[in-house]
């Protein structure tokens, strides 16, 4: 039973997108990840929203790029969280995505993330943690993965101050 | 019979959007003006658009500031011409609710005009110019307000060139 | 007799607008596809307007890059609907050329659709939408072209919720 | 016992903020508003990230102008979802607490939304709707009020095509 | 007999301009200030760079807001050096004046100076400049004026000074 | 015998500048504060600079807005330190100010604070922390006014949290 | 004898502003063609300003990148007229350089033409515009030239057009 | 004994902030050179402020992208300069950075310097200007360096200079 829904505004999006399905896979947080258009397919995205939500989703993660609306769509037919990730293209920078999701009327949040692969990745971290309120078991994990970065940076930080001492 | 329909997305943007449904009066063009929001009653955007369809509308201006959705969001429902007038707002200048309405997905095109007032007036010229494409009648109307504004700006420029003479 | 001419500012723009004159292509509209340039030349352009409105042309798409004013040039001549394609180049990332052409004085609206090659094909779907209008014919190729948009999206959605199930 | 922190980064956003306290005093989300900067006071961030979660809070929301480094800040201290809200001032226009709160980096994503009092409203609304995954009361609060948007849309359009009835 | 012309897009801009004329007064060259517009009056615009060449002015100065094509479209009719001012609006702060005003394709370059009154006077200054190459006279009133403007920040910095060594 | 001087580009500056000497004379550090224009007196900015170097400036301080060249118009003249403040205008919000003092080319740093007031006092700070390397005095004083800092958040946190429990 | 000079900020601008000295070259104005830099070398800068108008010079084109204070520094030691050609680099698209260089203080002027190659060309094409207001055998190579253009397009446009007429 | 320590916030801006190092070393300051991100290792980054202010680090250098917050962590738990570098990524050009890291909040300045490269070899350049204060010998090599700028733009320009003289 999926408790995140990944949804793409197009199938041009997926590379972008993956990383949010990996970081989920990772947490062991189970699924959806489906394309489904604001404009392109209103009614497949107001059904998609229904039934996933009949089905147990609970948050909502929407990536799109320009007028990046399918966050909105999916904010105006739910009361689940629901995450946006901007997808930027080369002219204008992303921009376009980025003020089209964060923007949002009242009554209507959409929680934004970074652009692109960052946000890909954030968008899950964001989930585990709405889901992990909840669940001891997630939040651990999420304590554990925050060791690996810091075990990570540690050790890439004393090979860089390292390499240096020996040069000064 | 309305040929036109302006939806905003909140009645907060009455007065911004008022001097297009003043066009379209000046133009003799019949038009519903009422509030729908993206957002907030998406439903009711998709009955109206299927309602006033059905009365005989031609043309979808729709406004909206921030996240301006709305436009879209009647594109996504209609293949009659969508226009949409993005709303500027104090913070970011109005370039959230520019790119929001004018980067649409191919398929889906928003006829974006200019922000705020400026465009609300362009909007109704802009549909008066599609509907003119089948109507002599008010194809002569749009002539004759280009002329009003030729000799407005040929006075006021006599004036002034008269004014500045005297000062040299 | 074309029903739509598509001026391009530049030869170098031909490349991103080609889409454009395709899917009027694919939806069996007539049209004129050429270069004229409202600086290098503007009686040309001017010409070019005239002569085009009297063979029958219903609406007019311009291309343009930089200080795009090819669109609001023609949008002085006719009272025919005009629609502006803005192009981009990487200093400024289009920014330039969607200001140009979309922030026009009231009387004088230019159509903006999406910057570059999204943009072409969204000139071309408005134009359609626009002689759709009256034009019961068109408006049914409209609506069967929407309804590939949303085979392609659910077959592609299908796919890869598909594949990514089994990765769960 | 609070469920919900709003932490604001100088005393001078209250009133901006003040909205975001309305709406969770309105869901009867119990809640803790206080003052903390991350620059200034870093120790008392971090000391009242940690105390806070001992009494049971849930979800953080923090708003920051300028380099709003508040959210992340807090969002480095904490497994538990933050939520950021960008405040404007007049250079700028809010674009550097926009990107300042949502760019993070992967495993540290802040929830951004909109800028201002728009934003504070709905960082209320986002973090309801993260609490009401668990929460039927309070979800059907939720679907409530989304009743109430509708209804007052419902009237004021209906009110704004009366009276431009009148004037066609 | 004028030297320069200083044409304005929109009789709203006079407030905003009027520094030019004030400052070309004062250097005593003989201007003309009117009104034209490049979308309204096309034609007048064509024949007004036309006659005021004819009559013996050597630099155009042009002043718009928004899509600021009024110098673009004199620079396309005149091989005489054009200036121009972009004058800004609220929404978007001028950038799209300032962007379709400076970004002029080869061949057709437009002199763009500072946003506004700044600009404004720029613009006199500029023109001052591009005559006094072969008007010592001019030349010699030029430096006069940087003079003054010397002797009033020696002054002001002076003050300044002498108030804060009161206060150290 | 001043060891920080603030040289602003223009006396209508002067407001939004003072609250840098202010801070300086908080923490007793002698300074100057006088006009110069990196354009207007060229020879009076390069004058001052030697000046003040000989009369053992250790700092400079530079306000300007617009194309701000008076940093870096210092900067190129001596190899202290110079902080650099840009100054906002309505149009373009300081965007200009801003891009002018902080993209300064290799080996010519200008170290750039904040826009506006906020800059005027952090340029203050930066300067104190600059002399507070080498003297342990005015150390101390950093160190109590973060105190300070501290207590005025800390007590006007725990006023509005108190303000708010009653609320609840 | 030069008529005009051309100074670059940097070597590694030479191939951007290249194409500025080959248009002088094709109208046959003599030129000189060096490396200057505000920051790196402020005395060459002012020396070469005296001694180039010394020699003759009448026009100043002044190309850097970043924050871009070359132009400025050349319009604060001379009353000839200065062009400032902003060249780009990938981060920030080259807004830094316009801004820099277009947004003067009155008195000072930069006569700033579009960015990088095209505004090379531009910066040549409008120092020709300058000089030819003198120079009625430079005037008529500038129309000569624009008949070029007008022929170039105009074979362009009707082989595009050709092209497209067949695929219809 | 360091006196300058580097700390970029990810690996990944190794490559970027390298000259930075080079620039020290060539001047001979003791530098270190490791990472720490703000987010990923609050404890390790407030860890290293002590210990290296304890090893007598005088001035800190911190590169960060995004929502570069890095600088600002560092400048809460120091009063020693801090020296803020933004990089940059292709969406957003590196504006998300520089905001990030020039906007910072009264008391707690960081020296921003330019974006990437240029501004990593400008860290390291306002560093040794900050040391230079109380170190002739180091000024001395400042003033070395600035020579040998002009004697490379002396060649550079007079090489040039030739090349073209030939061709005209």
């Amino acid at each position: 039973m999926p408790r995140v829904a990944i949804l793409i505004g197009s199938i041009s999006d997926e590379a972008t997108i993956t990383p949010c399905a990996d970081v989920l896979k990772d947490l062991e947080i189970p699924y959806v990840f489906t394309v489904s258009s604001a404009h392109r397919t209103p009614e497949r995205t107001e059904a998609l929203v229904e039934e996933l939500e009949a089905r147990g989703v609970e948050v909502f993660i929407c990536a799109a790029g320009m007028a990046a609306h399918l966050a909105g769509a999916v904010a105006a037919r739910t009361t689940k969280p629901v995450i946006g990730i901007p997808v930027s293209n080369p002219a204008l920078g992303g921009m376009d995505a980025l003020l089209s999701t964060v923007q949002m009327p009242p009554g209507f949040p959409v929680a934004t993330v970074a652009l692109d692969k960052a946000g890909a990745r954030n968008a899950a971290w964001l989930a585990a943690q709405i889901l992990g309120i909840a669940d001891p078991v997630l939040r651990q994990r999420l304590a554990d993965a925050r060791e690996t970065f810091k075990t990570d940076i540690q050790k890439a930080g004393d090979e860089l101050m390292r390499r240096h001492k020996a040069r000064c």
